[in-house]
């Protein structure tokens, strides 16, 4: 993924400290530091004290402020010409950016930064070192640049999505009874690296009574037949992901159980159509559950979608009290998900980008109308 | 890793209220959680607003807050009974955390909190809601806690990291010259994720002018004779992680990079030899730099390895400053790198625990003394 340099929105993201009336706007969370910068640097989110950050002045050239020993991968990966550096444990991070603040002139500056993600302690040290300085949070002020994606990134997500749903596509019919969950998500696993992926961000899998936990791995439990396979994977890509989830039989599901997911399936199709432009995130949420309700499916999803981009559930979420107009360039994940009555859970998911006047799907294709069982084959 | 229930050194853990002179301490960073709740919440990492608690007063029992979702992970995998959830979007995460410390009388207590890990804007509300409360940042006490493993933690660890060198070892053993770095990099990650991980935590891989990168992802650049190949590898399992790196070559080493490698190899294994308890952090620092000096290698790392455990880099750290006694029961990475005077970065790593006399490896053994060439049989 290192071999095309990632630019954001630099129109919006320039104009946003003026729009925010703001001197300048540092991004420092793990996502809207990778989108800002368009460097990846993995310790941003694994050790978190090894801070990162991407100042956007409203006058000037931009700077980043990183840790010493990821200077050749900012060099290599980045657009932002300006590196400052400081040595891991010499000195505080918050210490450097403070440098890098009143370098350009911002000591008593009005400046935006992620207090949703800054952490009380770091907060704590930066008004300390900036008295003069006041800090806005602007941590959703980008999320909301980053919520319209430029085709380089609709291609990045695209090309993710469909080499991980290829992958699920082979493990799963490569995949029969006997074997563990582990097996058979170790197949996903592989898969995913196999077809393009960095590695596995997460691969939850679930059988049998087990499919409800909402985020837990295989085990050596071995489906048997009757019963409902559900899992929802995702790969690495440089700073994008996937994240994708289909529902199997083990075979010879019952009639319950091909009747739930076909309805489901159906409210899936028909919760994505009714994405285009103008829609309101919550909207999208009320129709799914309304669709859930006339199919006489139970309804207890918090959301039935999310957007996705360098932040697994980003905004627009799908829920109520999201009023977000959807709008041209926003890729989306639905993701409905429902209980049958003997208490096994389905779970569906695809990533489709808006387009004017809909959508276009990002994964190979919906999922088969019929409960599909492992091993059995599935084209596209 | 769902098989065995964790649970954390209740006796420390039970004993920290009292020690710090508070009411109730609240794990809340990923790690800390994870520890004190024996629970692996992956979107407690992932999807940071669905925030997770685990309060331990100084009287009585302890109480899981968590997202209504996690509610049958959280029975499964975790060891505390009292289990509050609240509903993504229409609860905020802190005000259900609020109303369970005000429910066990805590309304005006002092509470000790992660606030190294505490979002700014989550602490504001926090403090706000509880008015009469004071809190105190207790995100080390419970890292110190963490850094003294019990002997089940001891044997998660081993577990992941003998897998993971099993997988590199046979990965390195196939490849060979005219293979990609990705080739090579999917290799390590589906042996690590085959040998029983639930996934790749990181992947770096990196050969000739590549290698002084300290987090780059594989790219297609095939690796040439005479070149230098260096990676960092690590895979997740359940809570707990690998963290692995070796340096070889991509065949026809020079006389340079041979006897780089062999004085990194002997200040590697004299470094760990040198652990025992009673030894202060910063001095096994100290005396991997004289080693460097008397070998003649540049040395430019601001540490020479770290504790391990559910976090990646943990305190102690072997670093100047870090004057922690090192202790039986830690887990220890030592990983010196060294840049050669072509520019090429070396880089080897072990993970060991301190036993009552000096220490025991978890990884199969040290690095081969003469520097490996790629597609070579090494044998433990």
């Amino acid at each position: 993924m290192t071999a095309m340099k990632f630019k954001p929105n630099l129109e919006r993201l320039n104009a946003l400290p003026k729009q925010r009336g703001l001197d300048a706007v540092v991004a420092m969370s793990p996502e809207n530091f990778a989108y800002v910068s368009g460097v990846f640097i993995l310790t941003v989110g694994l050790i978190r004290p090894r801070q990162a950050y991407a100042i956007v002045p409203a006058e000037g050239d931009p700077t980043l402020v990183i840790c010493s020993i990821e200077t050749s991968l900012a060099k290599e990966e980045g657009w932002i010409e300006d590196i400052r550096t400081y040595t891991e444990f010499a000195d505080d991070p918050i210490d450097a950016l403070t440098d890098a603040l009143q370098r350009k002139g911002l000591a008593s500056g009005k400046i935006g930064i992620d207090l949703d993600y800054l952490p009380a302690t770091s907060f704590e040290r930066l008004q300390k070192a900036m008295p003069q300085a006041r800090f806005v949070n602007t941590t959703d002020d980008i999320a909301k640049i980053r919520a319209i994606k430029t085709p380089q990134e609709v291609a990045f997500l695209e090309n993710a999505a469909k080499q991980t749903h290829r992958a699920v596509l082979d493990a799963m019919m490569a995949s029969h009874l006997g074997e563990t969950e582990r097996v058979m998500a170790d197949r996903i696993a592989n898969g995913i690296i196999g077809n393009g992926a960095d590695g596995t961000l997460f691969l939850c899998f679930a059988s049998g009574d087990r499919t409800p936990q909402a985020h837990g791995y295989a085990t050596e439990r071995v489906p048997q037949p009757g019963e409902i396979i559900r899992f929802d994977v995702g790969g690495t890509y440089g700073q994008w992901a996937s994240d994708f989830a289909r529902t199997y039989s083990a075979g010879s599901p019952t009639a319950l159980q091909r009747d739930t997911y076909a309805k489901l399936r159906k409210v899936h199709a028909a919760t994505i159509d009714m994405v285009k432009p103008g829609v309101l995130a919550e909207d999208v949420f009320f129709f799914c559950r309304d669709q859930f309700q006339k199919m006489g499916l139970k309804f207890t999803m918090p959301h039935v979608g999310h957007s996705f981009g360098v932040e697994l559930h980003e905004n627009p979420m799908l829920r109520p009290g999201d009023k977000t107009v959807l709008a041209e360039g926003m890729v989306i994940n639905v993701e409905p998900a429902v209980m049958d009555e003997e208490g096994a859970m389905y779970h569906i998911e695809d990533l489709f980008v808006i387009t004017p006047t809909g959508h276009r799907l990002l994964t190979l294709g919906l999922p088969p109308e019929e409960l599909p069982s492992i091993g059995q084959t599935i084209t596209y």
